[in-house]
């Protein structure tokens, strides 16, 4: 409840970013850059922000960028950020898809750090391939599952490990959107475009944008390991090469279940993303776009409203809450969080220190995790919906 | 918005009414004898309320029954009403499930209207038996799936027949509670007893008894017909013998696709119906526990909260609607609705008149197709979740 | 959580009931009707349902009244009725408010039990001198202030008491309406016509309508005495002759304070009575819209929603209410529960015993109160807002 | 419904930016700090973080300033930046409230532009100086009334400039919370210690801290000027000497009236600001809490649900939203906004050029009015809650 003020941390330097995507008309790249600057732990120097060179230096100016560190490709960017001598330190990859895998490489083999957009890749022989390369690198690999960020989201797990549910038996997680309910990909929009198109997306439509999303809060939250699923897809606008709604049923190791569903084509819905976990103790549920709330039902007693800072929140909410209860957070600050725990691990790798154990952000095991969920969604859904293993 | 009077119709001489099942402590007998009684359509005039004789006249007389006209069993009941100048017209059948199709023949031969509890019977060759009755029988047979009686849910239905919501392409349904979290059927709490129990219940648990709603309820809304199911059934309490958690994949006729969730083992929970429809044009949402709302989003448009006799509610809900919007109806309301809809029917039937197209009432085919459904569930889990057609 | 059953209490026999008001085209008459009737406690048998003898014939006539005990005025049935050896035991006045009075008198004076609806009166002195015949009948006075039989209602004066709250500071009561927001009164809707009618409705219009209920509530719920406010009460829309809105401060008998807000032009707002209470160690906040819920917030806790026949209800909701949790009881069933607890003390007057300490009804000494608690926000208005003592 | 991406405008470089106030453990310093980093237009570059030297100088170091511009003194930091070739070019005030109107004088009278944490001032002399000094000054005053940087708050002005309201007849504002429901001040909780002291706070505790964002919320959102006011104020804390609750009756210019509550020792409101507004023609209602919402109900219409950049929601939400609607923004984001607000009026004022009619932001006026809104309170107070001219 109450009103006082967190100390920021004593400043380290910041750390120098370059940026592969988020030219003009990009969604997410402006979202990187709020994110990482929200905390004041980098410093945009760099980048590579279309494949198109014009709009990449007319982006480059928009930004304030050096227009000497304003590149046409971000090969070139990984050439030579990596030779200057306050060349970036970390790079933010913010392409479609299929592009994320190659770029990554580039920095990771110059031992720069990469922050990857998700889905991983485009297809999993890409991912496993990123993931060998990421290994094999002292660069970290940070992928922004930026929903992990949220302080309610880090309750939700931390009440979970703490056994406040008891033993884990249904999960019930969702992600419905509206934004595909006609075929706007047909009139060019360009989110759209892109989202709908294999080779951009890889396999996966609605699975692999917000579906892999979803996946990874469940696991996240539970900590449990997905053993196999069955899915059933469709793409129900006319045209769409890619899945807009998918139901899948999940089977965890140890014998939790699940369902997930992401759509679309769900008119109503903005981005719906709502996880619900019930134990042999208690049952949680949290919904994205309510985020500084999380609703807590010890079995047998009222429903609790547990709010980001407030009474009954936790150490792991509280480490990544920035002002108190009632004040809410949102989107952006939950994106800051997975910056900031970069910027934490990176600034530990710097100093050869070890990574502190609160340190937590979505890795390219999850990445290449997320990636084996879409195939196997879309394999099961050409089975008629058998179940495959993960 | 509007505070003005409903006149309640020129009331015709009330039904004589008998009960089968619910003597003292059961629950949904006296749900039934309240929603008769709301709307004085009724007279509860006999029963035969407890298989056990000294339990059924301390409920007759607890009730202010005619001891006379009290009874041991429903049989007796059946051959003394029908010969009795006033016997009752219709009867309540609120036994548990393996009891309907038994006493229900007995009513309906002898040209006894029925009003019975779901699911119709506790397995699907009594419950093809008992539609061959019904059929046979100038009684009518009304089935409780009392769910379908609140108004927000006919606007629900009148608002897909009018095509507000375009083609249908996705409907999720839900229906968790939390009250068999525990092994409570193993203290002797009544109604986890027999509901856990297959000689009493049939195959399906959570599905029989909840599931069956969910489903019906997503039928009545779209007008659609499933076509085929996969599904995933648990028992996760120790030693329960019937399923408590089911996840359940949808095909319906035309394309549609639908998940429903059942689920007794959810805390938090308490009656969670709940419904949401997704189309071409528009999607709505409906709760169970928050019964006077619809959501309605045309898409494109800003969701709306059409409540229960407020604006933008339509003729089919406000012909179901008791009171102002505003003053909360509930569950009794909506469970009156069938009754009162039963009452027209009757003295449609009485008359020789045709029932008016208006009203609306689950029948003998609602019930067939649910134990359909829950042996479908059943049989496709069995099946490591393989498609079963209905 | 649990689904079991709760058994009727034996019933007595039928009370027999006639109705003054209530005829075709009113409100609250059916109201008062489905309310008496829910609980199997009354029979309607007689009515002097219009002012117009003509259709106070035809109101009976469709209530299915013998039309032997249908009258022309309430006048004549008190006479007649008093004298059968069967004839009605308690009388529903359901008149608008300058009949009460007269009505209530001659009912009590023979010793007739009466159910009056709310305000008392339309004036202070009439409301004091029906306090006079009350306390010198035998018979019982029951004012149907119908939101004291909400079960979540109960909880919270009940919590009030255990001092779960701490000592009361604030009162936050507010009744907002929008069916009065155009001035339909001019086109002749009948509701809205009396209600706005000084010779009918009194001093008060919002004030005497809803904010005598909010005031009641208020009182009800905290059990504080008001000692004096201040208000500033408004007709906002043309031509109006009584208050449409009122802001009105409160002072209470030991240094709490309030605000009460009633309102119909306040669009969006169906029937928005909402109270809120917050005390050293606590607060609540009840909504009526939804009535099955009751926050409550320990002073340091996280906010608990406790739900009617929920985990965490007490023994005063509990035992006014009907179904388990999850299942929503609404208006009429509260409304129900002024019948039945009328009944219970009909009951025990009949036997001559003590009405038992848990009953509670509204009394006519409530009744003054409100009548009074319209008369100062008037003359505080009058005198600019000025403090008047109640 | 898009996820389109939202280009950023073409940055200025970046305003240099000092603060005074703001060190170790404050809340609102780190809040504004972020707030000015979030759209990137400022630099932090200088500090008077403290005055406690030590503290300062620690402070500067956390946050990464350059020593030889972390000053002991507001005064100093003044003096010496205003000679700097490149000098702060505004500063950020972010002190208790009884310093801004010393410390603002430093810098306007030196040209240098001042964003300004409110209340304006503690007393309203100190207020009227101010203003005098702010209108002298070639540099621009901003008041940080962050609330008014939520999109869904423009977006009910907009509406309200609109006419979709029709004409305003009431207005109810709040801002409950609940922080000093016990004597934290005694207990030396640093935030609580300043806001309940009169020295540092001025004559009002809960009306200065909140209350004036109550009414500059009531204010801004219905353009309505307040006439005067009858307000109620409470220490309800032993020992507290400042009011921790004020219950106020508005009477605004044309004939609008509202009611205005803020309240500090009401448990389970985190930070409840919320306003609703209620014309002829509809009605609006939102919620700090939830800011992202907007409710709207055209009178005789189903209410809608406008959602930030959703449908329905117009150019002045647009125009300071950042991310798709179902991405929650929350309070750092309104509060950016006021920041970048100020950064466009602070560019077009070094261009010389006029400020953009579409830049709004909360003025010395506005500081002033709201310093008068606090000192009316205490004198109708006083006087027993007379009507007091504003």
């Amino acid at each position: 409840m109450a009103i006082e003020g967190k100390d920021e941390q004593a400043r380290e330097p910041r750390i120098r970013l370059g940026m592969v995507g988020g030219g003009a008309g990009a969604f997410i790249g402006a979202v990187h850059r709020m994110a990482a600057r929200l905390d004041d732990q980098f410093e945009l120097v760099a980048g590579a922000l279309s494949s198109t060179p014009e709009k990449a230096m007319q982006s480059g100016r928009d930004l304030g960028l050096d227009p000497a560190r304003t590149y046409g490709s971000y090969k070139e960017m990984a050439i030579r950020e990596a030779r200057l001598k306050n060349g970036i330190e970390a790079v933010s990859i913010v392409t479609p898809n299929h592009v994320h895998y190659e770029a990554a490489k580039e920095f990771l083999r110059r031992g720069i750090h990469v922050i990857c957009d998700k889905p991983l890749t485009s297809n999993l022989a890409d991912a496993k391939k990123l993931k060998k390369v990421a290994d094999e690198s002292d660069a970290l690999f940070i992928l922004t599952h930026n929903y992990t960020g949220y302080p309610m989201v880090r309750q939700a797990r931390e009440m979970v490990q703490n056994g406040d549910l008891g033993t884990i038996r249904v999960v019930q997680v969702e992600y419905p959107q509206d934004w595909l309910t006609e075929a706007v990909e047909q009139t060019g929009a360009k989110q759209a475009v892109w989202r709908t198109d294999p080779a951009q997306s890889g396999a996966g439509g609605s699975t692999g944008d917000i579906g892999t999303h979803a996946y990874n809060l469940a696991c996240f939250v539970t900590g449990l390991t997905l053993e196999s699923l069955a899915a059933d897809l469709d793409s129900f606008v006319e045209g769409r090469r890619l899945d807009d709604n998918a139901h899948v049923m999940l089977r965890f190791e140890g014998g939790a279940k699940g369902m997930l569903w992401c759509s679309q084509v769900a008119p109503g819905n903005e981005n719906g993303l709502k996880i619900r976990v019930y134990g042999t103790k208690g049952g949680i549920e949290w919904t994205q776009a309510d985020p500084n709330y999380l609703w807590f039902t010890p079995f047998g007693e009222p429903k609790r409203l547990i709010t980001r800072n407030g009474a009954g929140a936790g150490a792991a909410a509280a480490r990544v809450s920035r002002i108190p209860s009632g004040h809410p957070e949102g989107y952006l600050e939950a994106f800051a969080t997975i910056y900031t725990e970069a910027a934490r691990a990176i600034n530990a790798a710097k100093k050869g220190a070890k990574i502190d154990k609160d340190v937590i952000y979505p890795t390219v095991d999850d990445g290449v995790k997320g990636v084996a969920f879409v195939e196997a969604c879309v394999a099961s859904s050409k089975k008629n919906g058998a179940w495959v293993k993960l």
